[in-house]
Parts: C-alpha cells; structure tokens; sequence
C-alpha cells in the first residue's frame, strides 16, 4: 500500500487515515479481501501512536469497510459474493429494442467471420481477391505523399466528404456518362452506408419499398429497421414490370432498391429496353429509383449498358456505388450520386451517425484516382476474374451437372445456382463446411422464404486451384448427403407427423 | 459519330441504320439538338445506297427522334425543355422523413465548415490543436510497418473491430482501473457512432431517456431521432440526484446519458459521492448509464476521480470513448466498453450501418499504442493545453470581466461563460463572426430553449498567441453591441410588440 498523502490539521488523525483507506478501498486499489497493514506498521507508516491507528481501523469495521480477525490482522470486507453479483446484473434482452433479422444476421456475422478461417475455401461474401488489391500502389502514394498531409487534413471535416475527392469521382463518372457536379456527390463509409443513410431519410414505418427477390442480403435489414414494408419483385420474371405497376398501383410505394448490372445475387442484366420502360414508370409515378451499381465494371465479355442514372435526367434515381469491389473493402469508402437537395439532408443524417468518414482513407483514395490508376487495375482484374468464372462455370458443368444448374453471368462476382437434387441448401451448407467450402444458402437474399434451393457462388476470392477445389469439395458434400439420405430413407420411408 | 457496328441481313438495312441512331440517342451519345451526317455521308458511312438513308430518316422522323428542316439538315429533336425538366423533377421535401434538429444540425455544419476558414479564430469545434497531432510518428509506424501489411487486412474484417486492437485497448484501460476483456470491447467509427448505434439499441419510440443539461451537442438529434422522450437534469443544481430521483419515479428512464469527468460543455466534475450516488441509485432502479468520457485525460490540475465503469462493477454502465480527442478526429475511430451481450447487440446494429470501422486506421492505431506512444504524446499535450486554458481565462477576467463570468475548468477543452450583459449570445456570435472569431451559443447544448446567455469557449485548438487575440475581437464584439444597442434604444425606447 502506497502513502501519499500528508497528513493536515484539519480533523482528527485518525479520520483523516481513515479517509484515505476508504478512497483507496472505493478507487479499488484495495480489493475486497486484501489484508491491511497492521496496527504498528501503520502507526510507523503514518508517523502518529497506535492510539490513532486502533481508532482508525475501528472507525473503518464501525463503517463496514473492514473485519477485525483476532491473531489474523484486519481484512476489506468481502461483500456477499452472490448478493453483489445479483445486484449488478442487467436482464439485456429486455432492454432491447426488437430486432426482426436475427437468422440473417448472423448469417453475415458467420460469412464475415469464416471468411478469416484457414484451409476452409470461402465462395460466400463478395470479397474481391486481397491478392489483387493495388496495395503496393497505396503504400507508394502513402510514402511519396506524406510530407504534404499536414495536421489540419486529420481534424473534423466536411460531412460530405474531402471535396477533391468528390471532384474526382465526378471526373470518374463522365467515363460512365454520369453528369454530376461536385455538389451531386457524397462520400459514405461503404455503400452499406448509402443504403442505409438514404432509407432512413426516406423511410417512414409503414411506407412500402421495392426489392429485387433475390436481392443484395445487406438491404432487408436496413429496410426493416427503418419500418418498411417490403415489396418483393422477382428477377427472373419477365413480367417483371407488370408486377411493379400493380405494386404501385395498389401500394405506391416510395422506392425501388435496384441492382441493374450483373444484380447480386442473380447476376442478371437488365436489358435497355426495361431499363427505359423502369425510368418511365418511375417518372409517371413519381417513384424513386435507387440503383445500387457495385458491379458494372466488372464485365467479362461486351460493357453492360450505361446505368440508370446516366440513362436519364430524372431527379429520382439515386445512384451509390463503392470503392470495396473495385479497389479494396478495407477503404471502407462508398458514394452516393443525386439531387444536392437530397445530398444535403443525407449529409445531416450521416452527421450524427458518425460525422464524416475517414480522412487517411479519402486522402490515399483521392490520389489514387488522380494519378488515374483505377483502370489499368481494373483491365488487369477484369481479366483474371473472367478466368475464374470460367473455370468455376467449366467445372461444375463438369461434376456437378446432375445437381446444379445455373446460367453463366455476363459479369459479376457471382454463380447463382439452382439445387436439381432434393436437398435444401442450408443443408448443403452445413455438409459443404464439414468438407472445406462455404456458400451463401439463397434463401438469404430474399425477405419472403423460398423452398431453399437456390445458393450463390462467388468466384473472384480464390484462385483458380481453389475454385477447382472448391467444387470437388462441394462434390463432395452433394454425394455426402445422398449418401446418407438414402439410409435415412430405408429406415424411414415414411411421412414424419 | 462514330460508326462501330457492322450491318447484317437479318432485317432490313434502314432499320438497322435507325436503331443505330436511336441507341446512340437513347445512350445519349448524341444529344437533343446535334446535327446528323447528311443523308450521303451516311450512305457513304455505312456502304450503303442514299436511298436506304433517307428511309432510315424517314423512320426516325416518323417516331419522333429527328426533326428534318429543309436546305439545313437532320437534328436530334429538342424535347420541349420545360416540360421535360418539370417531369423530370421531385419535390424533395415531400419525401423525405420528418426531420426535428434542422437548426442544430445547420448550427453543427456551420462549425464544422467555418473551421475550415482562414483568419477566423475558431473557438467552436471540440478540436484538438491540429499541429499537435502526432502525424510524424504514424507516419513513421505506416513505412516501417508497410511490408508486413497484406492484402487481407484490406478485406472486410470482423464488425467488433480488429482484434489486436481490441486487446490494446483492454490494456490501456487496466491504468484507468476498467477491468475489460476482449469481448467487452467494440470499435466504432468515433464516439458518436457510439453513442448513436447504443440508442439504437436501447431505445424504443416513446421511450424516457435523461441527459445533462447542457450536454454534449451531438447527442441530442440522435436520441430525438430514435424517438427518445428527453428529460433534462440541470448540471450544476445541488439537487441533481433528486431531481433524479423524481425522474426515475415518474418516467422509468431507460438510461441516463452523463459526461462525469470535465463535462462538455460546462467542465463540471462529478464528485466521488456523486458518482457513488449515482450507481446506487442507477443499480435500485435498473436504470442504465451511458458514460462518454472523452475527456478524462486532459487534467491540469489533480487527476479526476476514476470513471463511473471503473467505480462498479454494475453491468449497467455503458462506457464509451474516443481517440479523437486524444490523438486525432482523422482517425475516425472511438470504442465502447460493455457486457458482451450489448456488445453483441450492438454489433449486429452496426453490421448494416457501415460493416465494419476503417481498417488501416484500426492497423495504424494498434501499432501507436503497442508501442507506448499515447502516454508520451498525453504528457507533452496536456502541458500545453494547460497553458492555453490559464491564458484564456487571464485575459477573459482581464478584458471581459464586466460581461462574462466563468469558473476556471480543471480538466477537458472548454471555458463554459455566462454573459453578464443583456445580450444574447446568438447576437454575440454574429457580431463576433464579423470580427474573426467564433464560438457555439449555449443554447445548443440544451434540448429545451434558455435564456440564451451562455457560451462555449474551446481553448485547445489554437496557439497561445491566437487565443490572446480571440478575447482581444470577443471584447471588440461585446463593445460594438453594446454601442448599438445604446443608439437604438436612444431611438427606440418603447416595448416592441
């Protein structure tokens, strides 16, 4: 036990040795338990008789603070261990405001987390290969630069993001014949972010949205946090547009969530002609577009057509892209292209969610663009990428024909594949993890259940060896279950109640 | 215009040349007004008869596309502008969710904007002295640390925050006597993520929450938005707790939002018995307590007392923090201290808000404090801040003496004043910005309006010779007020109705 404090004339000497045990016992320097230094040691310590030692240490078992054991020394005073620990405990689970996509959520938080496990092959998140990430390029920049980034770059700054950067990303865009001005153009952390900032400005519960079934697996929660009602269109259909009239005919809903080139999951284009026939809708009925465009520089045969956005002049089409596919995910930098008045009452809402984005993030991203190595990093990924869809494509065609079928995406990071065999794709999953792979189950990205045959297959992360064993895993898992399916058919043959 | 389609013979050949045009116009390549080749460059263009061109115009005229004017040429038809933008238009602010902080939140980017300025004296963000910042030493740790940087530490990473980082932090809380684990521990994109993805969390609509009045501006529109019923506790009232007391007996709080340690805006410090009252209480009437503690490390004096989480072990005691204030706003990054089922909670929140807080920042910030640097740079700031606080409160109690009164804060980043003179101090800040210095009203750190005669003053951010001037043009402001206000009452020396 440390002593520092001198002693004052103010009040009796023994309260005032009292006083600062107790603070030493309150600020838990002494635990409960710890034995106390004895009646002499402290009189020698302290420079006073024992008198004031004895009193003190009455005063102090008078309070509670300690326990005299005879022959033994004075003790702090163990509180009832179980009482105390009764006390301090909080029932969380009533103090939490409900949440609706608990299973999916921890879908994420598993693809997430597996995504760092070793020797497991991982087809499930959208992850770009961290092999190709142009982080020589970044360490470059950083160390030819860093003389220039001064102090006040590291401060607070504008909620809308570094305004070079949002000048840049204009430039950028006039290459994807978007016309935006600095003032059009916001940063976000990701365009998890964008998402997120943009239906809770424009959400109130019980407003009803639209999404594309399958769809992005980030958006459902968003929108259900926000108190939508969820409008689901699905993809494939080709009547697809008939479907949105009736939604909005009978629920004028207040936007729709699109992914228009190579969508995720499904890797569907839209073809310029819905694109023109979704604009005009959208205008006739004042509905709002938010295209979500992630993807379109990663074409693997001819360009896709031009976005939403760059297609017309409609205020209503919010356009949000990110630098997490194109460049690096740990960028954590997103923007969202629309109307400035919109822009502004983002910007607000961002504000308070985290003030503004990293700075070191939008610096390094800022010259990068500007030494204009964003394409040629693209021409050299776009083409590894193109040889690992076909060899994804090329070997389940070969091994997994009798259980999968699927269509080759134009571009994209993904295979969307239909389950022919009569097993779920969640329990595809769990004999797939045992054997070293993992997917994402389809039944993920839809907000309404389907019969779980559907999986998406991501094949930018691995290399080609491991996508090539990726899909003798998943093989394997296939037969796996057959296998035992059978058995269990023998012994069972009959309908469970 | 570039020709870069070959024709073929599956339909007619003027067709084909008009649905050329028409994609071009619809990709607008070619814009409403532009003039086309004439009908025999066209036919020489594409090695075709003249007369398969003036069909192909023809075609194109008939379906509203070009306009042919006699003796000029063909042009892309020019819509009729002003119906076309009045189509193309939305009125925002039909659509956007109802938003209650408007004239905060401008207040709030005005701040941040204004700090951005040259020759203004800023005394209004919360903003650490950016030539303090200690940008050489990361710097530094980014080069001699880049070889061992690997692309997948630019992938997307787990929601909670590095790992490494995590476990850093657990250690530098052990010298603030907070006993936390790695799974007590979630990094945010600032304290104010903190702070917003908790009330997230935690509150329902309708839902009663306590802050201190005044308090952190920032918390405020956050806990409005998440439809908090906010109930104010006057900070410097003797009687806080039983006002407390009441609170609690009227409203069931949820959770008590306090800064105990060099309060912003005010400086207060909750006293040990205050702080001991406070978890009592809080522990009785399971009240939870939100406790943000930016500011512990910045003593001048004597060290504060330990923070509320390190005084219980009560499990209902939210503990939140930032490296903003004590390294730099730039790295975006802050954490929270909790039970591991908040953690968890939270977590998933933040999941779909932004995926995961910025990874070389988290990577820079890790090397930083594995090699001891915060309390090196901590010891060399608070001396100067130090500094900074005495000179401002010498020359405020040499030169505005007579119209504002303050006590000397013994900790953070603010001198909290109250005008003596019959001003407002919305009115001062006008005038003040005239003159080159502003500050933040103290009407914004309350959520129910006051009389409007407080101010915050932040004496970190600027030079000692900076903040000698800033009083210097505050009193210039208060002078040139007062003599208006002496002609106009001359003048005018009527109630106003």
């Amino acid at each position: 036990m440390i002593i520092n404090k001198k002693l004052n004339k103010k009040s009796p000497l023994y309260m005032q040795i009292a006083k600062i045990i107790i603070d030493k016992i309150d600020d838990s320097f002494l635990k409960e338990g710890d034995k106390l230094p004895s009646e002499r040691e402290l009189a020698t310590l302290f420079k006073v008789s024992r008198t004031t030692t004895i009193n003190a240490y009455r005063y102090l078992e008078k309070n509670g603070y300690v326990n005299t054991k005879t022959g033994s020394g004075t003790y702090v005073i163990k509180e009832n261990n179980q009482k105390n620990q009764l006390k301090h405990k909080i029932q969380w689970d009533e103090f939490f405001r409900p949440y609706g996509q608990l299973s999916m959520s921890s879908l994420m938080t598993e693809i997430i987390n597996s995504s760092m496990m070793l020797d497991r092959i991982s087809l499930d998140a959208g992850m770009p290969d961290p092999e190709l990430y142009p982080l020589d390029k970044f360490k470059q920049l950083f160390c030819e630069n860093m003389k220039y980034f001064k102090g006040q770059d590291f401060g607070y700054m504008s909620i809308e993001g570094l305004s070079g950067l949002r000048q840049n990303i204009a430039q950028m865009l006039v290459e994807k014949q978007i016309k935006a001005k600095y003032d059009n153009i916001m940063i976000t952390s990701g365009s998890q972010q964008g998402i997120y900032l943009i239906s809770k400005v424009l959400i109130e519960p019980g407003d009803y949205v639209v999404i594309e079934a399958p769809t992005y697996i980030g958006v459902i929660p968003v929108l259900k946090a926000a108190g939508a009602r969820i409008l689901s269109l699905p993809i494939k259909n080709e009547s697809r547009l008939d479907i949105l009239k009736d939604y909005i005919v009978r629920y004028r809903p207040k936007f729709i969530y699109t992914i228009p080139t190579y969508q995720n999951p499904s890797g569907n284009v839209m073809s310029k002609k819905q694109r023109k026939e979704l604009i005009e809708l959208a205008i006739n009925n004042r509905l709002l577009i938010i295209e979500d465009d992630p993807y379109s520089d990663f074409y693997y045969d001819e360009k896709p057509p031009v976005s939403l956005k760059a297609t017309s002049n409609y205020e209503g089409i919010i356009y949000i892209s990110t630098f997490s596919k194109i460049i690096m995910p740990g960028l954590r930098l997103g923007y969202i292209v629309a109307h400035p008045t919109l822009i502004s009452r983002v910007a607000m809402e961002k504000q308070y969610t985290d003030l503004h984005s990293n700075n070191l993030s939008q610096l390094l991203l800022n010259l990068y663009l500007k030494e204009g190595e964003l394409t040629k990093h693209l021409e050299v990924v776009r083409k590894i990428y193109k040889k690992r869809r076909d060899i994804m494509a090329r070997h389940i065609t070969k091994s997994l024909n009798e259980y999968l079928d699927f269509s080759l995406p134009k571009g994209g990071f993904y295979i969307w594949g239909k389950i022919l065999a009569p097993i779920n794709s969640r329990k595809l999953l769990h004999e797939a993890l045992n054997v070293g792979v993992s997917f994402i189950p389809g039944d993920a990205f839809y907000d309404i259940p389907t019969q779980g045959k559907e999986l998406r297959l991501c094949f930018v992360s691995n290399s080609e060896d491991k996508i090539k064993e990726s899909v003798v895993r998943l093989s394997r898992a296939f037969s796996s279950i057959i296998k035992k399916d059978r058995i269990i058919n023998k012994d069972n043959n009959r309908p469970l109640i």
